[in-house]
């Protein structure tokens, strides 16, 4: 066997000497820690670890090391980097799936897109130049559950997807759909300070006046804009922004948003728990 | 008679020529330009203008000037620069207020601050540093209209009072309030990125772990913390953060906004209107 | 004649009655004002005036008519807004390129892309699918103006330009060439704080443990990277980002930058002055 | 003996187990691990560890049982939280001075300032409101050196000293004013993107017309502004920024970042090395 890297991510109830269990192991196997990192959240007792290792590393039994050694009821995932597959939904816009496009033919985002999934064909030449396939899945005519069932059978079609990514497609997801992709559907949404809730929330902000316009990055979960954030920017804004002006820079900021969340997912970075994320 | 500087805001409906008849006016008086900002919505067909000049005037005649060429029901103010009048309201912390007094001492705030005033006498000794009177009243075994009738005599026993500053003055006001200083109440409150409405905010937005928070600096209107917004700014926060940290960071950020918002309006910056500014 | 749509820029030395002249011009014309910026630098005693209207205009009458009433030697540009060409030169880096890619393809970028030129072929399948023109002058076995008056060939073949745009192009450029174009090239480079000169600055900027990373927008003149700056912005950093860490941040910030001053270009929105920019 | 806590430092040599080794060490002592970070400088090969622990702990016992199982010359520290004791210096600004003090009477500040030292008086008023002891050590008719052994000699009547903050003090300091207290003099400077180097750097920002301006907390070495920095941030600015706005907006910049950085030295939280930090 040849030496080989790991990441190793737990998550389990917090107790006395964990780390020092856990650098047992891999001290034991030899292995050499590239980058380690721990945090307990003293609220809710619970410990949570990412290490990357290098060294002669048999997955299953490390796995079954760990649980030997860990409390009851611990996640604990060893992964052997590997390119992650995504799929890519959008709906008409071109802003978010196009920066993703770019970075993918520049070797940047460390993934395999199996193809972009949209209920329109609008942005089928742009993702066409990538040579990547592009599925349309109408909801003309469909019932969103029906409409649901179809995009699930497409996704399935596609093979293992990691992450799903949802570069602006504008249909809200039912609870059924996300519980198929817990944790791995993430979206991107704008923010503002105070933020509006309802329809067009920037002709809301743009009444309101504010300063500053914003995006989240979070996974899905059953309520549309509500699950784990995982990554938030802001840019400043003023009085002479219209409403058009306001969501262009709203683009902007989204875009870089998503490819940062996408990037810690891909980087398997992120921990999910109680509604929140710890990033590592 | 010297040559003085004046700042001149217009606020009116927007008409084609308004720039030609204002700068006309100004042309005639023999004014010096020293700065010169339009703006116009659009949306609301509305006009805004403020200009900085300087030559030998007499505000009187020049308002009546202005009056005879702009739109009726135009908003004009002829305004001398000179110290204005301020009062802090605080109730227990003291970065706001701090941050306030270090840049009173300084001389970097253009203002006279007549007092401090606050429901409990717990600043006192902060505020007697620096020969600042202070007015204790408190809220104890009041009503609030009654407990607010009271702050209304204190601050009508200081004099003409420019604006109000409330620099983490942690009660609620009542519209009666309020409308004795229309537009003229500047408040800070935490934002954050979604926004969390209720009590214990810090909490709502720890359990959500979100990466961001900021601070909204506005005027109070009937909605405590809904009126016109006059500056925002935010800070990037990560899951290690504990409510504390948080809030610390957040009274930093809410203390640079807070400054900022003043500043802009002692140099008589901020226009108003529809639950918004305009701010040159 | 129909009604049109006209952007006036004005810079001369500063005296009195400027805003009226110019605006009683406006009047006479029955011209709308859309908007209206002024600035007085008063260190030089210039005055700059950027207006869009919208009327009758005939552009060579209004132009005289303005000359009539300026200062002597004052510029005026009367510009009907059309879509501008531009050039994108490149060397092997896409992130900047293909960002003004997507933005192209997505309408957002207002101008035509005559072509990108480059000194390899590497960018060319990148650039087609996009259906733009790409241009190869390889400098190999080529003295510096030799290569450069190739460039200028090529360029000069493509037709009219109003901005070459440096996406990345990794070769520095002689006055001679610098002249065809003055302020009509806009450069992105990588800025620390503070600034490291010299060879590798990345490198440098990691081995003094920088906090934060950005990059300048500008306009090139005799000296690569110290012309009029357009736009800045940066991202915070820690002791965990390698080198190519900070490269791949430092490319999200470029490309951002960049994209920014080319639309403060396009709009027509920068003066440029004694080695600085206004912008409205 | 009750349970306690501790912050611990190690800086040592990377190689194998170590995280393992003392997390081993802690185990044994029956420690609670608080928080935990480890970083390795893979180009320097170096690896750091800071933990915060409770737990009975002698702490020359720990020490001794770290050093017997780290790589030669590592550098350990176990602390006990206690209230450090700092001085200020500064010379005629109040901002940053001012900032402090206030953090201070806050309680925010978890410090002892055992005395404001500078080399004019006219802070004096300012200072003395809080009660807090004010050193001049006038610089007027002495050489540099003799000025610093002066000041040397009022800040070693003042007791064991944790740090010197330099909240503006405008002299430079000799290495040998400075290898007095290694890495534990903290600055506050602007920075510039690009840095201006010279004489009156907002004088040659405004000319050069930078978008922003900055600030860099460092702790001091040789070079005044050139030391491991700790702290960076920025502020936008644009053109109609004159030089005097640009220096308070560089103020208030300062300000926030000088406080930040002696919060992460207070914490125990900086590294230093190789004229970098690493920062917990």
């Amino acid at each position: 066997m040849n030496p080989t890297q790991c990441r190793i991510l737990i998550d389990c109830r917090d107790e006395k000497g964990l780390v020092f269990k856990v650098s047992n192991i891999f001290f034991n196997y030899d292995l050499n820690i590239l980058s380690n990192h721990e945090f307990v959240d003293r609220e809710n007792n619970r410990f949570f670890m990412r290490s990357e290792v290098v060294g002669i590393i048999d997955q299953a039994r490390l796995c079954a090391d760990l649980v030997s050694v860990l409390p009851a009821h611990a996640t604990i995932h060893v992964i052997a980097p590997r390119k992650k597959n995504i799929v890519l939904m959008a709906t008409k816009e071109t802003h978010a799936l196009g920066d993703l496009l770019i970075r993918y033919e520049d070797g940047e985002l460390d993934a395999n897109i199996l193809a972009v999934v949209s209920n329109y064909d609008l942005l089928e030449p742009l993702v066409r130049k990538f040579d990547i396939p592009f599925v349309t899945v109408s909801h003309e005519g469909l019932g969103r559950s029906e409409h649901e069932q179809q995009v699930l059978g497409a996704l399935g079609a596609l093979g293992e997807i990691d992450y799903v990514v949802l570069a602006k497609y504008m249909r809200i997801l039912t609870p059924d759909f996300v519980s198929c992709y817990e944790n791995r559907i993430i979206n991107i949404h704008h923010s503002f300070l105070p933020a509006f809730i309802g329809a067009n929330p920037y002709k809301q902000a743009f009444e309101r006046g504010v300063k500053i316009i914003g995006a989240t990055a979070h996974f899905v979960n059953n309520n549309l804009d509500e699950g784990p954030i995982i990554a938030q920017e802001i840019i400043p804004i003023d009085h002479a922004y219209s409403w058009k002006d306001m969501q262009r820079s709203g683009r902007d900021v989204e875009k870089i948003v998503l490819s940062r969340a996408l990037k810690l997912a891909l980087e398997d970075r992120i921990f999910v728990y109680a509604n929140k994320t710890v990033i590592f």
